[in-house]
C-alpha cells in the first residue's frame, strides 16, 4: 500500500488522530464532490436526473462497487434503506426459506439493533431467538433451527467469527446463514461466496466512509434469491417501477430488496467515497491495519499497561479495531478526545481505537501512543470534566 | 403570498417551465447550502457531529418543522427511512391495535407501492385487503375494518379525499385510519389533529422540496403511539440507543418510530428546504395554486382542448396538481418536455402537470399554454422520437 497516496484521498481536520473509522469514517474528498456533483444535478436536471444521471441505478450501481469488497459477485448486492431494514428482509427471507422450522440462533456478540429486529420477528412469528454466547454457537445449531445470524466482527472486542465453518455447520443442520458485516466490509478480507453466506447485510459509513446515515447493503446467494418473496414490497424492488401495477410482482435478482426511493445526495458521496478502494487489495489492507495494531498493542503494554486488551491477541480472530478495558473507559476517552486522540467508549468499560491503513499510518499511533501514556501516566481522566456526568461519548 | 420573494428562494434552471414539482420539487437555495454545511461538518467534526452538529436530533427537529404544514402537533412528527417502510410501520401498527379484526380497506386510487406493501402484510397476518372504488370506500366500512388506509389525494387525478368524513366514518365503525398524504403535503391545508387521523405518512421530496430520495415522515395520534410495540424496532426508537441493552424498550411517543442512522446529508438539505415555508399560510398556498390551476384549465379549454381534464373541476375536490386525458399522453409529455414544459406521464393517458406557487406565477402557466398549444395544433407528438419506443418519461 502507498500510504500517503490513499492518505491524499481524505481530507482528515488539522490536529486530530482519528482512530474511529469503526464508527463513522473520515471524508473522501471525492465523496465530498460526489455529493456536489449531485446537488448540481438535481438543480439542472430536476425530475430528469433519475434517468440522466443515472440516480435510479444508484442502488445497483453502489451494490456492484461493494461487491469485491466483500467477495461476492457483483449482481448479488444492493444498497439503500437502513441497515435495521437490511436485517430484517433478510432474516424474514431466510425464515421463509425454512418454514417448518422453529428456531434463530444468534450470539450475545451481536449488534444490539439486530437482536431487536430478531426478537421482534420472532414474537410475530411464533418462534424462539436463541442468543448464546459466541463460542457456544455451533453447539446450539440443530435441526430445529431455521436461521444462524450472526455479527461478524464484534462491534465491543472485534473478536471475529470463522464464517466459512459457522455457515457449513448451520448448512449441515439445514439451516441458512446470515452475516452482518457492519464491522468486517473495509476492514477484513471477505469470501462470502467461497464462505457459504446466504444472506448478508452491512453498512457504509465505517470502513466505508460513505457519511453520516450512509446506506446499508444486502447480498443474497444467487441461488436462492430468485425464491424469495420480499416481505417488504417496495415500488423499486417491482419487476416494472413505472407500470404501477396494482399487483407486486418481484424484479429478477438481488433487485427485488430495493424498497423505497434512493436517497441521491447520500448515495453519490458513497459512490465518490467507494473510489478509493481502487487498486487495492483488502488482503493488504488487513495486513497493514494488523501491523498498526500490534504497534498499538505493544505500546499500550509498555506504556500504558492499565489498559488491558480485551480483543483476541491472534489478528487470524478479529477485526480492525481494538478494544482496551478499564474500570473508567468513559473517562479515560474523554481525556483522549479531549487531547485530540478520537476514538470511542462502549459500556461498561471498553476504549475502542479503530486501525484504518488508508489515512491512518505508524506516525498516527505513534502520536495516539504519547496521548495515551500521558493520560494513563497523569491519570488525567480523574477531571471531574470528564466523569460519566459530562454527557455522551460517541 | 410575495411570488417574487419565494421564488427567489429557489434556484431553477434557466429555460424551464416546471410543472413536475408534485413528483421532485426543485432545489431551495437553503437546501444547497444546508448541505453543503452537513458535508463541511462531517469533515470537521467527524463523528463528534452526531451530537455537535444535532445530527442525532434531525428525525426529531425535522418531523416539527413538517408538523404545521400537515396540521399535526410538533411531538407527534418523525422523519427518515422510505415512505413504504412508514407505510409497514403505520399498517402494522393500527393492525396491533385492531387484532380482533379482519380486513383492511383501501382504495384503487392508492399509490400501487402502499397496495404492496398492504397486501404482503395482508398475507402473512390472514387478512383481507379490500381495494375499492374511491367512491366505495364508506360503504365498504364495516365492524370487520380494521383499518382504512387511504392516500389523500390520489397520484394520477389530484382527486381529494374527505380526510375528516372518511376518518369519523372509520371510527364509527371502530376501525383505524392511515393517510398517505404523498401529494398532499406541502399542497393543500391540512388538519390531522383535527380530521381524525390515527396514523400518518408522507414523502418530502414533492412539495416539500427535500431532494431527490428526501426521507418520508410518520405521524401518529399522541393517544395511540404509546400503546404500538413497533414491527420494525431499530436502534435508534429505543429508549437508550447508547445503552446497547440486548432488550428493546420503546423510546416514549412517536420517536419510537425512529428505526436505523439517519441519513444526515439528506436530511440537512431538507431541513434547508423547509425553511421556503417560513410565514406562509398552507391555505393561502392552497388558493394561489388553485388560481393557477383554473388559468391552466382555461387555457386549455380554449386552445387545446383535445386534452380532457380528468382531475375533479372542484378545487375543493383535488390536490395542487391537474391530469389531462389523451390517448397519446405519453408522446405529447415529451413532445412538452422538448420545448422546455416539464411535467409527466402516468400510464395509460394521464399528462400531469403540478401547480406550486412558491416558485411557479402566472406567467409561467401562460407560457406553458403557448407550448400546449403550439404542440396540440401542430400534432408535433407524431413525431417518432417521441414515440413509446423513445424510452422512459418520468
Amino acid at each position: 500500500m502507498d500510504f500517503s497516496a490513499t492518505r491524499a484521498l481524505f481530507d482528515l481536520p488539522d490536529g486530530i488522530c482519528y482512530l474511529d473509522g469503526n464508527s463513522l469514517g473520515p471524508q473522501p474528498r471525492a465523496a465530498a464532490s460526489a455529493a456536489a456533483r449531485a446537488l448540481g444535478e438535481w438543480q439542472g436536471q430536476l425530475i430528469g436526473g433519475w434517468n440522466g444521471a443515472g440516480w435510479m441505478d444508484l442502488p445497483v450501481a453502489l451494490g456492484a462497487a461493494i461487491a469485491p469488497l466483500i467477495g461476492a459477485a457483483p449482481d448479488t448486492v444492493v444498497v439503500g434503506e437502513t441497515l435495521s431494514i437490511r436485517v430484517h428482509q433478510a432474516l424474514m427471507a431466510a425464515l421463509d426459506l425454512r418454514p417448518e422450522r422453529t428456531e434463530i440462533v444468534t450470539d450475545s456478540g451481536n449488534f444490539p439493533s439486530d437482536i431487536y429486529i430478531a426478537a421482534e420477528i420472532a414474537r410475530r412469528r411464533g418462534l424462539t431467538l436463541r442468543v448464546v454466547a459466541p463460542d457456544a454457537v455451533e453447539t446450539a445449531l440443530g435441526p430445529q433451527t431455521a436461521v444462524l445470524m450472526l455479527t461478524e466482527v464484534d462491534y465491543r472486542t472485534a473478536r471475529r467469527h470463522d464464517m466459512a465453518r459457522l455457515s457449513a455447520r448451520a448448512h449441515e443442520v439445514g439451516a441458512l446463514a446470515l452475516w452482518d458485516l457492519a464491522h468486517s466490509a473495509g476492514a477484513v478480507p471477505l469470501d462470502l461466496a467461497g464462505a457459504g453466506a446466504d444472506f448478508a447485510v452491512g453498512c457504509t459509513y465505517k470502513y466505508l466512509n460513505g457519511g453520516p446515515g450512509s446506506p446499508a447493503f444486502l447480498h443474497a446467494a444467487p441461488g436462492l434469491i430468485e425464491a424469495v418473496t420480499p416481505a417488504l414490497p417496495g415500488w423499486l424492488g417491482h419487476a416494472a417501477p413505472f407500470g404501477f401495477d396494482m399487483d407486486y410482482a418481484p424484479a429478477p435478482g438481488v433487485a427485488r430488496m430495493r424498497i423505497g426511493t434512493p436517497p441521491v445526495l447520500q448515495m453519490a458521496a458513497l459512490q465518490g467515497a467507494l473510489t478509493v478502494w481502487k487498486g487495492l487489495s483488502m488482503t493488504e489492507v488487513f495486513a497493514t491495519a494488523q501491523g498498526l495494531a500490534q504497534r498499538l498493542i505493544d505500546g499500550v503494554a509498555a506504556r500504558a499497561p492499565a489498559l488491558r486488551l480485551a480483543s483476541p491477541e491472534d489478528p487470524a480472530r478479529r477485526g480492525s479495531h481494538l478494544a482496551f478495558a478499564h474500570p473508567e473507559a468513559q473517562a479515560i476517552m474523554r481525556a483522549f478526545i479531549a487531547r485530540g486522540l478520537v476514538g470511542d467508549f462502549r459500556a461498561p468499560d471498553i476504549v475502542r481505537l479503530a486501525l484504518t491503513p488508508l489515512y491512518i499510518g505508524p506516525a498516527d499511533i505513534d502520536r495516539a501512543l504519547d496521548i495515551i501514556a500521558e493520560v494513563m501516566t497523569s491519570r488525567a481522566w480523574e477531571d471531574p470534566a470528564f466523569a460519566a456526568s459530562a454527557g455522551p461519548v460517541t
